[in-house]
């Protein structure tokens, strides 16, 4: 038997309720593969913050240095600003465990409906890699003459070689497992113009060591028009912090699974666990009524089964996700059904 | 008769093909509605950068401060890092006449097919309002370490209350004058900390001066995600410079429109001329061939005389493109059709 420790934060809103249809999706794989699962779970999250004025306990991450993986629900809530519940929680997981890629799939899977006329499975299959701890989000900056008619506030992007480096490899290392072995960069260097002039000269740099490797780089505006025109010229798009988050989530938009889509915060060396999230967040409307989908928690916890070396039940949990969606008796509301969470999620673990 | 003295910088590549078929029409138009068009030409540009080693003379600009309007093609070629073209030509023009609004219209034109399924013209017509002065786009930043493993960039992204407060109450005012009088604000402040939040309380206070006015805001990710989703929603946007570069790339691709998508550099105070130029670059793959496509060219013209207060100019303009847009044998091939750039041009001006 194969034995995983898994950290568990559902965090906010319907967090809580996909969560534990993705543990119990696992649970189901595990059987079948035989993983035998400890899950540890934790309440972090804006109640904990109403509670104890912080997001989660001072060296709160010291008890998952050693877990496998963290599996996440959503983080934020309503009442308690973005920028507090994000960077006390989300952010400082990714950072302190040096999860420094965010990986995250766009598919069409069979069975869902893209926005896009006239396109199937088949013309939208790509990755995009962001860089997940630097660049455009950073603590550094501030503001002056608060308050009055002079009031500026700066913020301070920083892109460091190594930081861009490592999630460069990690783009082309990735475009070599693939079919059609071609990496895409986003850059914006006609307009921001100190670091992403940066960012191609390392771009340009890496390449010299992928010569098996196609590439192309488009700025950042142009290139969210060619998602929409020409999805299927993608194969692994590579992304600041930033610019990675706008792609992966209009990625996703054009492939029409906006509200399923998985993401895999990565430690490559592995020195510090990885996190499983989904993209979608805590929706405070449909909280609390059993109705959210389940599927984007599900498919984070296939992308968290591949990167624990578990290939084939990862595998396993996608096509019974593609079985699933396929019946409109078990999808829930946002796809056309009438199916509530745990019943869409029973309904994926039973086909495993 | 009204007289009008514009400055025409046709720039680079397909910019020196276009700019000719927008004057053509501003011509027609004039004849048509009494209007005098004196236009004084420049060939700044790469070439001009290749004999001069920079862009425009010094104070160039100066000889333009009393003009009536800035109409340009295109700048960038590849010989020339885009960051030295466009810091060279583009930005300053942008910055030292103060045109501190980038107006772009989104628009499904008849005639036209949108990307995406199911949509027509009634349900995308919209306006971005992008912040055009300050904000990402900024010569604050620099190397340290530059060469070594050390190395690192960083760019300063400044927002001023000033700046910010003024493109916000643009976008506000033109929200009064459309049916549907709804601002919508591009935001990242979960994760740009310093900067986004400051725009977001700056939006939050505009808001209070204009109770008419119904307003919503998302984050940059997920309203990229929108565009694509519901771009019905919509009816005026307002983002940073950054944030509206990228909406009004990515509104036109959803549209159908992206080139032939016009836009208006605009002092609103008319204490400098504003500038009217086409979304599209100089294209250098079809450059030199008389097939690029005029229209964006044409749209920036109607922009322009209705800046300089000939709506009913602008209309017929507009009409007229229409008209020969639904007429194959005018179309250039980009749309489908065989017409060169002149023949396309011509076929506007001859219906005014
Ligand atoms: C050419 C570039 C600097 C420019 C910009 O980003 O402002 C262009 O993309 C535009 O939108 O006008
Ligand atoms: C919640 C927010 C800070 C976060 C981000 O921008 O990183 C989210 O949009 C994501 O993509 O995971």
């Amino acid at each position: 038997t194969n034995r995983l420790k898994i950290a568990t934060i559902p965090g906010d809103g319907i967090g809580r309720e996909v969560v534990p249809e993705g543990m119990r999706v696992l649970e189901a794989v595990g059987r079948r593969f035989d993983i035998a699962f400890q899950f540890d779970e934790v309440d972090w999250s804006c109640d904990y913050y109403k509670k104890h004025g912080r997001m989660m306990p001072e060296n709160g991450l010291d008890q998952f240095r050693q877990h496998d993986a963290v599996f996440l629900g959503a983080v934020g809530w309503p009442e308690v600003p973005d920028h507090v519940s994000l960077w006390g929680l989300l952010i400082p997981i990714r950072r302190d465990f040096n999860q420094y890629v965010n990986l995250r799939p766009v598919r069409l899977l069979k069975g869902t409906t893209s926005p896009l006329a006239n396109r199937g499975p088949e013309d939208i299959d790509f990755y995009v890699v962001r860089e997940n701890v630097e660049g455009e989000y950073s603590e550094a900056g501030g503001r002056l003459y608060r308050g009055t008619e002079n009031e500026l506030a700066i913020q301070e992007s920083i892109f460091t070689r190594r930081g861009v480096d490592r999630v460069l490899r990690y783009a082309f290392e990735l475009a070599r497992t693939r079919p059609r072995k071609q990496v895409t960069s986003a850059t914006k260097s006609n307009g921001i113009i100190h670091t992403m002039p940066f960012w191609d000269e390392r771009f340009a740099a890496m390449k010299a060591d992928y010569p098996d490797i196609a590439t192309s780089q488009y700025h950042i505006d142009i290139l969210c028009a060619h998602f929409v025109q020409h999805p299927d010229w993608f194969d692994v798009v590579v992304g600041s912090n930033l610019f990675g988050d706008i792609l992966s989530d209009l990625g996703p938009a054009v492939a029409g699974s906006i509200g399923i889509a998985p993401s895999a915060n990565i430690n490559p060396e592995g020195d510090f666990p990885s996190m499983f999230e989904p993209v979608h967040g805590s929706a405070p409307d449909i909280a609390g009524k059993g109705i959210a989908n389940p599927i984007g928690q599900i498919w984070s916890a296939a992308m968290m089964l591949e990167h624990l070396g578990h290939k084939d039940a990862a595998d396993a949990v996608i096509a019974a996700m593609e079985t699933v969606i396929a019946d409109p008796a078990s999808r829930t509301r946002d796809m056309g059904g009438k199916a509530g969470t745990a019943e869409c999620g029973e309904a994926i673990a039973s086909v495993i």
